[in-house]
């Protein structure tokens, strides 16, 4: 479908397109709004629809052309657009010591849908990304995050924005970088903690170098000097999770 | 290129395919043999090429045919296949307290690329697959592993022999499970260890789970109850490096 293939076409309409039960089911849980269902009866077998969307029913061939994974599940849905805003996190005062992942213009929806994943399992408070290059709603992103783009809060602004937030709510700015920095394991992260990640290319801007409390590092024992984005913010996070439970 | 697409064909004639500046120059490094260099002048622009090996020039329009990645590079090589064994492992007796990733029955290419490009980065002693459904060369793995299949030693075995080469050495054995285990971060890490990984839709086998000398967990605070397997070695990796450096 067009709103799979094209992000203009996902603003124009206001909607984004969602593939497979699990993902729709956390989808609905979210709260989300369903506008249509396209079922594949003779693929998806028995269903729970969710309440009050349209469903149409697809033949196998036509499942075929409109979804973006084969046709292994037999259900898509199209499903109304809802941009978070930083104003919406932190509401209802609940989280004690909030644990937040920015992303500072990750162009990779695959890389970002796989940092979801981990910041689903680490109990993240929310992902922040900032200075986006790709939407939120694009498929590789959704399908990467298995669904987490539903249960982990994800805001998209600018960098500015993000700073002034998280310094006007306390929150500990640590951003990851090779030069001038400790291991992560020795900075403390039990208070409210923004971990920043710039790109695997170019790292962070000087913007978040400049905001930060403190800059950390994992360190490189080998001879690539490498790891992917997703699993570096997967390591900072649960290092979060180690020290909290600790404590 | 043949070898690329098919396992047989690159075990009938022992060879395998390198692509990229990079990789070719780690493979080097690592002391494998390069039988043929096929260049695209006009794309790679000047290069250092292995002593020894043959070199083909080839026009970009072949390379584009020969070149699983495109054309963004301009280098291809077939590279002599190397098979180490258990048995190559521990040799020289200069690692005093050895880490090991041990990945039981992985079948995507990629993850076990992903886990080899973090073994790197963790400094891991070595990554051993037993009964592996994919072969060592399979181009996704080689490509998401960014090289380090040839920067850090990689061995297939059968789980019988693993276990037995772990036990002969002293190695305790760490099962990552989610049933009667503790979270990763309460288990020492400091001795000779290997972290042991099953497949994500399935787990560890019984044979694994009986021979752990603990199991671990870790903590999963979301929705999804799921991370990727990649992402969940570099977790426990990360882990032993904390440990290890702290002591």
């Amino acid at each position: 479908m067009e709103l799979q293939q094209k992000s203009a076409e996902r603003r124009r309409r206001g909607l984004f397109v969602v593939e497979g039960h699990r993902e729709l089911e956390h989808c609905v849980e979210a709260g989300y709004e369903v506008d249509t269902v396209f079922v594949c009866p003779s693929v998806c077998g028995e269903l729970d629809l969710p309440q009050g969307c349209r469903v149409v029913e697809v033949t196998e061939q036509v499942y075929g052309r409109i979804a973006y994974r084969g046709t292994t599940e037999g259900i898509v849905a199209e499903v109304r657009a809802r941009q978070l805003s930083l104003d919406d996190l932190l509401t209802d005062g609940s989280t004690e010591a909030p644990l937040f992942v920015v992303l500072e213009s990750v162009e990779k929806p695959g890389n970002l849908g796989a940092v979801l994943r981990s910041a689903d399992a680490a109990g993240a408070t929310a992902v922040i990304v900032c200075d986006p290059l790709t939407d939120l709603y694009n498929p590789n992103l959704i399908r990467s995050s298995i669904g987490a783009l539903f249960t982990v809060p994800t805001v998209a602004c600018s960098s500015e924005e993000c700073i002034r937030f998280l310094k006007g709510n306390g929150v500990q700015i640590l951003t990851a970088q090779l030069q001038d920095s400790l291991p992560y394991y020795d900075t403390p992260m039990t208070q409210a903690t923004a971990i920043v990640m710039g790109t695997e290319a170019t790292g962070l801007s000087d913007q978040w170098r400049q905001a930060a409390d403190r800059h950390i590092r994992i360190p490189m024992l080998g001879r690539l000097d490498s790891l992917n984005v997703s699993v570096s913010a997967a390591i900072l996070m649960f290092e979060a999770v180690r020290q909290r439970q600790a404590s």
